[in-house]
């Protein structure tokens, strides 16, 4: 019989509550031969305040033992700036070597998009997640002084750019549009540039079927604005990665619903999935939050996990659900939970 | 008498056709008494081609003696990417020490927005010009191999830093709204992120009127699209203004009507002043391009050299124009600039 091992850390503000939702969508999706376990972390700023721990190794020790991770946010405005998102968030995704951090961007019918004319949106992320400026390489020298100089450091190895480009290759290739756009800044950053930009070509002649293109990452916004439907599946660097889909979700009907997983393809170790927002201390603890991010984020990790007809009718519901819902009537955090659950019962 | 001694760099492209505009306007906006010197450089791909140079040094001394730069645009797909915007345009910035990139939005009547609803867009972003991951800090070993490992280094000085977020400052109280926004990234990039934020804080101290906040540049990217009226001036890092100008541009009415200006305040070199827009070989040569960035550029450059009403006039004279024009007529680059040329006429 089938199982899965499920650890939750729900983290901080909304976390929690949107978390709470995925687990019951989870619950009514997954067939009743499949057991789900699901263990929870404390983790995230309260643990933090209390005990000065962020990622202690037992737990990072324990958290590697299950097949998945449902994260819900992470960060408080009353903890540094940095302290939890480099000590537990981007600690998990570097420990667990996340180097797929997939980010869809769909407009469903009915939903809010900040552009005129509603353009067609359905393209996906591919956003590297274990490289670039993330990885904390950097420092400061006369710290605090007339004569600080601050230094951060991008760093991009061969294995780390192939890897992530193979995989957006064979996704697009997947995908019935078969195009790849590959994000960077090679004009300026010319080293990390041309090793992207090399590696990207190379194994373009791999996949002939695929239709390739370059933008710098600047131009790449113009064309989130102004030609979204350009895009089928986008390849990039971790920090252009992180700035690209907080505008695809602004644009693909708000960072409520802008699911992402962080992937590690081999199995290795356990992926990680949560939704793009953060813990958005000022709306927690008053039903307010959309939990389609979450739930839409359990889909991904469903799919990963080889779950796919589960995953897609997540996916068919949520679509449904906004399709159907009324402009004027405000849902709860609970509301949504439910009314999707309901729809993706067996 | 007052003089003008002008350096103009046409560049690539569309260059020649916009900058030939920003010329016809400034030689109509500027009173009789006023000389208006101007020399021509003749930089960019067609140079390269035919001498290998980018920006020789003779050169680069004889720009230093002008008053300010006129430029076009510099790229061409011909040259392998980085070479002319690593050897002339950031070398431009650099050797003359542009640290304050200024780059205004401003959503004029009766133009092209992406966005529905039309928001209120008037805001300018002092980027910075001369730190941050465009020092040419980086390298690769083991290039073309599988165990490349390629860097970019993101240099931050206090000296740097600290300049910059003064001008911003500067300029927001001058404003009547009096808010300034820093961008950055200072939950992961957090040598850097706190270097920019301490210094930010504490520059603020000595602007009471100025309000303050702070977004992190993927949360920026958002309020770009939902919320742009919430911004009056935002001072962030050389890349990140990269990033967030071509979507403040692409949301305020479109890269046709960016203007820029890279400005030394101290006047120890000559400010240069730039159309946001790049070379757009595909156009080129046809009459289809859009001077009127190139033509607001000069306002800026105007503004720089001390000729306030003149830069006004300008303005004025590109808002009347864009409200007044019919939507089904195409004009020519020639014609846009006739009629601004017209209009500013004294
Ligand atoms: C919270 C932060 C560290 C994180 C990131 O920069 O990756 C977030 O913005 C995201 O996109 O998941
Ligand atoms: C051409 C390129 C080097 C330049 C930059 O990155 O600054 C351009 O994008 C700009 O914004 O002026």
């Amino acid at each position: 019989s089938r199982s899965i091992n499920l650890a939750v850390i729900p983290g901080d503000g909304i976390g929690q509550e949107v978390v709470a939702q995925g687990l019951k969508v989870l619950n009514s999706v997954l067939p009743q031969d499949v057991k789900l376990e699901t263990k929870e972390y404390d983790l995230g700023a309260q643990r933090w305040h209390r005990t000065g721990e962020t990622l202690p190794d037992a737990e990072l020790e324990a958290l590697k033992r299950h097949d998945a991770i449902l994260l819900g946010a992470i960060g408080d405005p009353s903890v540094p700036s940095g302290v939890l998102e480099r000590g537990l968030l981007l600690k998990l995704r570097f420990a667990f070597d996340h180097f797929i951090n997939l980010r869809p961007s769909k407009l469903f019918p009915n939903t809010a998009t900040p552009l005129a004319g509603r353009p067609e949106i359905d393209f996906v992320v591919v956003r590297e997640g274990t490289e670039g400026p993330y990885t904390g390489n950097g420092g400061s020298l006369r710290t605090g002084t007339a004569h600080e100089v601050a230094t951060e450091v991008s760093l991009n190895t061969a294995y780390g750019v192939e890897r992530v480009v193979r995989d957006a290759f064979e996704r697009a290739a997947a995908r019935p549009r078969r195009k790849l756009t590959l994000v960077h800044k090679n004009n300026v950053l010319v080293y990390a540039g041309h090793l992207w930009k090399n590696t990207f070509d190379r194994v373009a002649a791999e996949y002939p079927s695929v239709t390739t293109d370059y933008l710098h990452v600047d131009a790449a916004t113009i064309f989130f604005v102004t030609q979204p439907e350009r895009f089928d599946v986008i390849v990039t660097d971790n920090l252009f990665g992180d700035i690209l889909t907080d505008l695809a979700a602004a644009v693909s009907g708000g960072i409520g619903l802008a699911a992402s997983g962080n992937i590690n393809p081999t199995g290795a170790f356990p992926s990680m999935f949560e939704p793009v927002h953060g813990s958005a201390p000022d709306i927690a603890g008053q039903g307010k939050a959309d939990p389609t991010a979450t739930i839409l984020s359990v889909a991904l990790l469903l799919r990963h996990l080889g779950y796919e007809s589960e995953a897609a009718r997540i996916e068919t519901a949520v679509s449904a659900d906004l399709a159907e819902r009324s402009a004027d009537t405000v849902r709860t955090t609970d509301e949504i939970g439910d009314a999707l659950a309901l729809r993706v019962a067996g």
